[in-house]
């Protein structure tokens, strides 16, 4: 096989073979297949697309480029969750737990935020002393232990789509469906996953603006995963306005620990429900009929009960995290500057744009702008009215973290046009638009 | 102006602007944009395209990227003759002297051959001491007193195209239309050419197999020609069968010789006529109506009486070379191994494979596989028998020059295929397609 004639195959729309992509990406990872032909190559499968075998075999090409873990000796079922990324997004922080507190052992690595899409470990890390690096041996240890463990990426796991992911950023290849899925779920089952829910977020502060799009990336993602023998659930989640009403680390620590008390933003906490139950199902591979109703309703009880706030205590514990910010979460990292944005007239809530209060997020300090960049953990805002809320001017609006005079400012200045009113009154936005189910 | 913002510019199918064109291409020179970005382009561009005033551009930012010769002090005109390749095409040997003793002075650079595409330099190679590098000085003062010169290329001529070339051939986008054109272009322009002569090769033994292909690069590149202010025209002929019939460098001198005594082969010969007489009208601004008969009776007559073959001589003398071998081309480089191929059956060619003779002649040692590799100047074979001529079992049809019996084995193996019989009479292929000019 030539390296010049699988990018020709491929740039002339054909489906290349999976001995064709072993030998590209395998070679790529060993390098012998240079980065200029790699992006070429890329480009190709940008603009010509692949079919969903060719997806789903580039995937298990990228899974199996590296370390490819396996956890049965410590989990009945490896079951995952993967959020496409957003504003105010602690699912897993809340989720995992619940699920924990129902008896399914999880374990998950999770990553960092990038831009105005926030990541559970700087979440974490908000935490005093929690520790996101564990050995291999102490990420199966802790779960066998309290049957649940949340860290970050341990082992050399999908080294092509790591290699791959950084020329894409630099070669205008980012927005290509099935090099999104791919990289996606390579990611996935090379952490070992055996059942994932996906959710995938839709709307202005989002990788995917439109249903349609979010649709086809979550129908792929699932066909990749039947490929590849895991069941997949994808969710289609709104991300036009943040989820919940707390963005920043320290600050979306605190709302998660609300809603583990069974409180916190009505949407978040309905969004956490419907994951959980979705991730205890095909944890749970039932033979007989599953009702939604009553997994949800497992889940719920998990919060009432207080068995998901239990959960989450013994994580932060066995992970070295001073527990004394969980059970009194004044005690996380505060910001100096607490300053409340009003509102300037009365009317209904219209759109309330997630991206803006992201960016206004990371013009605060609380994101980065590019990987080696350091974070505030203290620092965010909390959002008080949501899309279809009845606005009186001079209202709080926003409430502004930070530890910055200049920063603040810029902050407040971007979130100058985050709140659209209406004059009349306006429908909530949807939680969930859709749901893709791979059986 | 963001590098990845012009990759999607392209990549989305947009026309890039002189200015996006000059940053990324300035860029890549600068070694501020990478391969690996440039490849990702390349691929954009040979997937979605360019305008005719992208190409053009295109063309002029490639052109300025390093030195750009100004001959206005030694030539009246600057006319200059572009072949695309091909097996057997010595054209320049022998259009060059023929313009010259026109009283045109002609100052050419040309290049080496690659694959089964001969080379000019290797060719004058041939000739015992013939000094293709020059300097500066040196070129500019040859034509200053002998009107004539014919060197390697001297300056930094369009390093943007050698780099882009370079990158092309290891990412599968060769065959593009606009980076074809833009490439030929941009080093006729950077060379100083004010009025150029463009041989585009069609058939199985040229880059562009049909006629369709050949006459949209040809008007491509006249079009180029025209934005850049250059007369120019194109001239569609044949490379099914290869040029004349000698093949190999010191084999082609000495055909080349043969129709500078007005003998060799016909096609060879009507073609030199033809490809003068456009090289005569492009360089003298003719104000009033021009009759191509004439300029090609002129460019004849430069064959008969022996003034085309005098300015050769005079050449090989100012450029070192030695002239007994011209004066008498048994003394050019000779193989050790003549070997007839005869006709298995009688019968009328009907093809006469360009590709195979081409290749056959890289097998002797005539050619190089790679740049690096060295050439063998005595090698090669002589085609005896052309489209449409018949054919008497037992009538010799090749001559292989060879120096080594291996090579002259492969070499015999290859052309068994080379050359197809029919029962019946069959005609003659055309010399010249098509003639596409610029006014």
């Amino acid at each position: 096989m030539r390296i010049t004639d699988i990018i020709a195959h491929k740039r002339d729309g054909g489906e290349l073979s999976k001995e064709e992509l072993d030998f590209f990406i395998n070679g790529y990872v060993a390098g012998t297949v240079t980065d200029y032909q790699a992006s070429a190559w890329l480009m190709a499968v940008f603009l010509k697309g692949m079919t969903r075998q060719e997806t789903t075999n580039l995937t298990l090409t990228m899974a199996h480029s590296g370390d490819v873990l396996d956890l049965s000796d410590v989990l009945p079922v490896s079951v995952d969750k993967h959020s496409s990324g957003g504003v105010g997004d602690k699912t897993t922080l809340i989720v995992l737990p619940m699920v924990a507190a129902c008896g399914i052992p999880v374990a998950k690595m999770s990553g960092r935020g990038l831009g105005f899409s926030g990541g559970t470990l700087d979440k974490l890390e908000a935490i005093k002393g929690y520790r996101v690096t564990l050995s291999m041996d102490e990420f199966k240890a802790t779960v066998q232990k309290h049957g649940i463990v949340l860290a970050g990426q341990s082992g050399n796991l999908a080294p092509a789509d790591g290699k791959l992911y950084a020329l894409r950023d630099a070669t205008a290849t980012v927005q290509s469906l099935p090099l999104i899925a791919s990289s996606i779920m390579s990611k996935k089952i090379a952490a070992g996953a055996e059942a994932i829910v996906l959710d995938v977020k839709v709307g202005l502060g989002a990788f995917m603006r439109t249903i349609e799009e979010a649709k086809a990336l979550a129908t792929l993602m699932v066909e990749i995963g039947q490929g590849a023998g895991r069941r997949v659930v994808a969710l289609l989640s709104d991300m036009n306005q943040p989820l919940g009403s707390y963005v920043g680390n320290a600050l979306e620590v605190e709302e998660a620990i609300q809603v583990l008390h069974d409180g916190g933003a009505p949407d978040l906490r309905e969004h956490c429900i419907a994951v959980a139950a979705h991730m205890l199902r095909l944890a749970r591979k039932n033979d007989s009929p599953y009702a939604m109703s009553e997994g949800m309703a497992e889940a719920a009880g998990t919060l009432k009960n207080g068995r998901a706030f239990a959960k989450f205590r013994e994580m932060v514990a066995a992970q070295g995290g001073d527990v004394s910010m969980v059970d009194n979460p004044k005690l996380l990292p505060k910001a100096n500057i607490v300053q409340t944005v009003t509102a300037t007239r009365s009317g209904y809530v219209d759109q309330l744009s997630a991206l803006s209060v992201g960016v206004a997020s990371v013009d605060l300090g609380a994101g980065r702008d590019r990987k080696e960049d350091s974070i505030d953990h203290a620092v965010g805002l909390i959002v008080h009215k949501k899309v279809g809320d009845s606005v009186t001017a001079g209202e709080p609006i926003f409430t502004l973290h930070a530890n910055d005079q200049h920063k603040l400012e810029v902050a407040q200045q971007r979130l100058e046009t985050a709140l659209v009113y209406s004059e009349h009154p306006t429908a909530a936005l949807p939680t969930f638009y859709d749901t893709i189910m791979s059986d």
